[in-house]
């Protein structure tokens, strides 16, 4: 079974940003091993690049398998691109990773390393929603890949 | 106080996302009255199109003011073109009415009638899903405008 890790900086606090991310989590349990990465957020450091540096610095240790970045200035993709780019890459490795930076972005370091970023859109969403449409994105790709009901 | 009204078809079922619309409904008081028309899913008829149709008149019937419709087809725009289109038509309006449609969609007399589409990317969301990233986008435009921390 393919393992998708979703490396993402900081805690959800909101209950139902939690119980959301927790139903798309036990669905996608048929489909792959899926595991979330939790890094701390590094806020008490004196400026933003600095923070970046610090988290940009715990993601890159966090990589494994091919890594995808979300990124807003990355390539804009559809639900049917991202199910693609699971399965062409499965081929490759069997372990699949997926950044998601903190609510300042990601350090430069993290740009370099991460060769493939995906743009869900243009807009700017807080981090806690971005985490649960991500999420719900991966379980849609499986579902396209295995032709369910889901995706209509 | 302007008004925003959102229109969609269907309720939503779990409480994590209802919870989440209400957390944002609670804080956009403060910026505009803010009004939610929840139009019956009209799923028990034969085909899509005739769904789509019988959704789509109930919807042209609900608009007033000036009227935009969520559409991955429509023109693409970060947050902050969201604000300035808020910005730019309540100088002509005191009412401005979003429309997400249903999840198969909206009849073509709801495109027809409705010449503003916004699409916030290329991705299928899930409605109820759909619906609180468009509640927070607007959360946020007002944000926007108001120059607030909120919006980094």
């Amino acid at each position: 079974m393919i393992k998708i890790r979703l490396v993402c900086v900081g805690k959800l606090k909101e209950k139902f940003w939690v119980d959301a991310q927790n139903e798309y989590i036990k669905r996608l349990q048929k489909f792959c091993k899926f595991e979330i990465i939790e890094l701390q957020e590094k806020n008490n450091t004196s400026s933003v690049t600095e923070t970046l540096n610090k988290e940009g610095f715990s993601i890159i240790e966090n990589l494994s398998g091919i890594s995808f970045l979300f990124d807003r200035e990355g390539c804009l993709v559809t639900s049917e691109q991202i199910a693609q780019l699971i399965k062409s890459n499965v081929q490759k490795s069997s372990v699949l990773t997926f950044v998601i930076g903190s609510s300042c972005g990601v350090s430069d370091q993290v740009k370099e390393a991460i060769k493939n970023k995906i743009s869900l859109g243009k807009v700017t969403l807080p981090h806690n929603l971005a985490r649960v449409v991500i999420i719900e994105q991966i379980y849609r790709a499986f579902n396209i890949l295995q032709g369910t009901s889901y995706h209509k």
